[in-house]
């Protein structure tokens, strides 16, 4: 048998900058190359940008790959399950370091090419491959990886499956099972299903929400809560606006949707939704209306908010700031910043949950406070969550029966937690369960 | 001007037992005369049924109405505006003390003349009127009672508008404004709008979830959400049971309907869910599927069972015991009292939210603690409240433009929860926004 | 009888710009002027010093005396009973307006000669006069005005009783009842006790923390716990540091004392442990060890925690910071901003609760983790709360008998649970409690 | 080397049945025999004393010691380190299964002693062998036993240290580093500042309390917070009841003595105070005044009760049911189901902390209610824990510096967030750091 080790390089300890190496004999695969945004954050003046890794490592803002030099063996291949910044965000700052190419659906290539060319201190230069969902890649002769559909919060997201001669290994962070969703094609059940066949060695698996009981609602459960706090008023001759994932396309088309069954004119504001919905758009992920607009730049940006605020009835602004973050529309209109001037009445509604951190709450609370003492409406939790919850958790472990199992992107009690549920279904904590830590390896033996 | 006196009976300083009363001139009408249950269970050994009602207003457990003997006037009338108990439940206590009919709607008169049925202490011989959503009943030559739809999460629940010669007095508690309801129509938002053009002297509202933000979703995202964890799912060949609201038909329809769609035969278990359930066909408000059975008895419920625990594939069992309730169906069967034995992989689903009573937190953790040693899967919270939120209330105060505003059906946390959302609408606290207390009076000048 | 009005200009709807005016017949005297803090903050480059009074009072952050222009009748005295910023800074914003002059004792004056001094935009002209607690002032020939000693977490706190012919009124915010306080005498128990002999009209009281159950705990608790972290320890060659609140003269005195015991030199860093020690040694309020530094400038403060850097048993620092306030002594050294490099098992204490908004919640995790990151060892929450909790005020309401009580120093909910407080001492809501809102007045009949 | 082996029985997947095995070579010593009495309260009509091992096994009341017949060896003692029922309640079901001496410090045999006497189905014959604190005792011509003095929350508490030719095993449940204790001596810092000298291979050591920051603060904070709500009073006239944990002799301690400076005297009441207060007089622990009555019978209690009703200023009862235990002497009494009547103004004060467990804070909340409904004031949390705080942990681990270490004495989520600490002084898990599950067992090298 060859011999297989999994090296949890980061994302073991915290929910963040996620990477995990997998050998087998000399050959190596690496999944995931994620940033950690809130160590960022909490430093003043960083542009991680001009920033060097070893910099970066240090406030454990990226993984500490430096991990990778005691791994015997060549790295063949750079996998990338999505297209999130605690995925793909180390890319540019470690990718450099390893001679083999970057692999990843088309949307997620899309956006990692754009992280590259944001660089300012490295020069990425690996080979950009494209696997779509649904196919397989050999990487080296007795290597192949296959990419299996699965949703998540942002489109072209797949689970990692590494074969090897003696079985597969599966790489299932992040996801949720939605059976009803609102665009593009549910997790791929059947292969799932099928999987166990295959003997499956291993599965990495997120544990972020592995603690919520029960199962994760469909997406469409998010379209339903959005389009009735938007169309089912009384007032309906207020201004209006909603702030969301930019990168959360499926939610971001249920919300223009809507505005066209209000008879408003829907308009994406901010850098960042500007980037995600035109890169998806070109790619042919979602069909937009054509009388969506999209302003990136300040410039145009204000000249479209200085119309909605004396049409106010004729728009639908979708807008970046959901967690408060200082620069976000969001935060500058509730800061009186732009010539949009919230009025009596008006409503905004945030289709997200703040992200558990402390810097996120407080930057929430100041958008929200101030946008109160305007006299807004706020519709607060227009959301579902991306990630899998216990009950979807135990039907993935039921159907792939994998023969270990080491949990992933948590923190040791969120890692600990997905134990407890395989201890449920029948696994053994140090047997079968491995909870590691970053930097910890783990042989298959 | 008639003299007009709002008082405030039982329900202002804390969830329970709800009972309003308002006289106009010499007239009075009573808004409900519910029990406080917790304060009951927190007592051993206590039979309600024997009970007399000074025992049970000394433990808190039914509205002081000994300070009705104050109130100088004859009561005309007893409004009920829907079936729960904490609206109707002191009816067999109290209702006998007042010459006066007692006015509902269809739905809820029958479970008003089942209490009356069941009581042992006292003879309620009050006259049974029945009001239909969007009719009104002269109660004197100046005074009409009317009643709107609402939707809540009991069939037939209405307002209560009273109406007087100067303009309308409304009653809105208890309700939710759902706009895609499962059952029965949607709150009748026509008649809410034109209300105004009455003059809403005052407006008697619950303010048990006025401090939950954004609107309480509707009935539908409930029933999809049931209907995604029942039909949803990789491992169909396990049992599963529903636990829900006895009284919540609705609820119940979505359940009975999905067994059909799983290919399983429904069967209603419990006391409470033979009452309502059976109460609700005969009146016509629901239609359930020929193959459903409802067993309420111990000998027909455990025969139901024994062939259950056989077949379990065959049964969708919707139980009783949602809050782990001692005697109920499923604190039965977590307990082996049942030949229902729990097996390995069986779901139990809970479509209710915990009541946030400590009694309930310990009760239903107990249950769910013997049916995870089980082996079982729980599915909690599908569930969505029956009561408005925070925006909602917005949208019904802004509609009625109440001249004054006394928020009831909750603890003074709560009520001042509601003063704080009218003072956002420009209403102004002990001034046109008035917090009452228990015992006491308003005069609208 | 007199013609009282109680108007309540600040800390009616939230903790903080608290700002009372009690007028007999044509004469007003006004109860603390002070500013909320947190409002400011979540403003970027907002300098209060330059700021005019409208703009704070726009912003929610100075309490809105434009109230005051609707009552008729001179200002003949701002009286303050102690030096919080939340009950004296917005003296240099509104004092100017009135012709009266400024009372407090001691301590109290000197903090306010010293923002007077610090401000840029107004001219404050306001006499200023001390007043000894345990003394009375006469304002006018009917009025005059007490201080009675009570203990707080700053020096020199007191009640105010303003006494007419008819009674007192009594402003009793903010205190606690030590009974073995660390610094200065304890609560003037005795003069309270026969106050009611006096007969109080009304009494003003704070609420911040009346939901907290019991007693607050004497200041000698929190010297004790300090204590036994500071020296009871198996590592007492590790650096140590503490951070409390600068006001806090009684606690900043404890750790000064722990030092000695420890055999360390104490450190004072920071401008404002500057401001508030030396202000309590030049009057006598303290005594500090010959061997306390203070530092207050950049310069020496980095030369100090350069020595103490590389000998780090030697000192024992006391910082600013608790929040993790930009700017503040702990910030900077958590951020590697001053010569004192934190090690590996280093300690820091932090004396101090975290003040329950999401922005300090922010900070305080920001900085914590940095420590950490560092290898700090973190001791938190070594702290007693100033402010009475419920049998406290249980005690006082019993002792004073007010006819009537008016809540302050907190936000709806607060207030709304004092009312619940009187209410089990037979007080009724709205009829001798009442609950008043920002820009609200009561007169007494 | 010899073979040594821990096998971690109970108390390693929830607090509760507390029992660990270590196999040195063919000889086993097990510590701690413990029963999870919240396993037995969610079953109705369970009497332990007359149900067989076997069934307390299966509803996870007592250790699954199944799991030693694959243990190859011989039981040599069984040694228990303190008195709480999680340590010693399960030997009078578990320990006549092997054939060796019981170990244990005075107070901790005698109270074994007696639940032996109280067991009604099995006979246990082990011998009995009291061990002081700071004693060895040889077990095996290899292998002793050794006791260190620890501070807990009842008397006579130990470290258990297992003695091989190779080191030790340091067994570190339950403790807290109390410098200032009320009754007893200090834990023996001495001891464990030289045990590393000895090579420590192992240390077992609880974690219940490990995610708590700082220190647990000494029993002499307790005891100061009592003294201040009995003596520091406006209010000394009226009834007062303290109610603790029995077993917790210390804290009675300072009930008692509070009673003399208050001119009260002093009456234990309930079967579990009279058990443990009369075991610590007999056996020299403890020392109480003349005064002190105990009233352990219903009639007795009953007219100790009926006298403190009439003349209520005269006693300070000390009563069981600080958890609202039913049958318990406060659940009585508020449930006016003894002699003494609570009157308006009395005081109910809770020197402890609520057990968290649904099941305590639904019976504590019910006590609570009726108390309160009858005038009665009421002191929560007069309390300190008795288990160490995680900077008591680090200095316990810095001192000893054990070769490896295995929580104990929580859930997962407890022993993880030990593995934390113990990362944080350079241990790392699955290396030197163990998370074992009830069951499982683990080799040392």
């Amino acid at each position: 048998m060859s011999d297989v080790r999994i090296v949890a390089v980061g994302g073991y300890n915290a929910v963040g900058r996620n990477m995990t190496a997998v050998q087998i004999d000399r050959d190596i695969v690496i999944l995931d190359m994620g940033i950690k945004l809130d160590r960022v954050q909490i430093h003043e003046d960083v542009e991680t940008e001009r920033m060097h890794s070893l910099d970066l490592i240090k406030i454990e803002a990226i993984p500490d790959d430096t991990v990778m030099t005691g791994i015997d063996g060549d790295v063949k291949a750079i996998v990338c399950t999505h297209g999130h910044l605690d995925h793909i965000g180390a890319i540019p700052k470690l990718a450099h370091r390893y001679n083999a190419p970057i692999i990843g659906t088309p949307f997620t290539m899309a956006l990692i090419s754009q992280l590259i060319a944001k660089e300012q201190r490295f020069k990425v230069k690996n080979e950009l491959k494209i696997l779509n969902a649904g196919e397989t890649l050999d990487i080296t002769d007795r290597i192949g990886v296959e990419f299996i559909k699965v949703q998540h919060s942002i489109p072209d997201t797949v689970f990692g499956v590494i074969h090897i001669p003696e079985g597969a290994i599966l790489y299932a962070s992040d996801f949720r099972f939605d059976r009803t969703p609102v665009l593009g094609e549910t997790t791929d059940m059947e292969r799932l299903r099928t999987l166990k066949n295959d003997r499956v060695l291993a599965m990495i698996v997120e544990s972020t929400r592995v603690r919520v009981p029960g199962k994760t609602p469909s997406e469409q459960i998010a379209k339903d809560l959005l389009w009735d706090a938007l169309l089912g008023t009384e007032e309906s001759n207020s201004g209006v606006m909603v702030t969301t994932f930019a990168s959360h396309i499926a939610r971001v088309k249920s919300i223009v949707d809507a505005a066209e069954k209000m008879g408003r004119k829907p308009v994406l504001l901010g850098r960042s939704m500007d980037t995600y919905a035109r890169t998806a758009m070109k790619m042919g992920i979602v069909d937009f209306p054509e009388n969506l607009s999209i302003c990136s730049d300040r410039k145009s940006r204000d000249a479209k908010l200085k119309d909605a605020n004396k049409n106010r009835c004729d728009y639908l602004p979708v807008v970046t700031g959901h967690q408060g973050e200082p620069g976000a529309v969001l935060t500058r209109i509730a800061a009186d910043d732009t010539p949009y001037k919230v009025e009596f009445g008006d409503k905004v509604m945030f289709s997200a949950n703040v992200i558990p951190m402390p810097l996120n709450a407080a930057n929430r609370s100041i958008v929200e406070t101030k946008l109160r003492m305007k006299g807004a409406r706020l519709y607060t939790n227009l959301h579902v969550s991306g990630h899998a919850s216990r009950e979807d958790h135990w039907e993935l472990l039921r159907m792939v029966q994998p023969e270990c199992i080491i949990p992933t992107h948590g923190d040791l009690s969120m890692t600990s937690d997905y134990a407890v549920l395989a201890e449920e279904a029948g696994y053994i904590l140090g047997d079968n369960i491995h909870v590691l830590r970053n930097g910890q390896q783990l042989y298959l033996s």
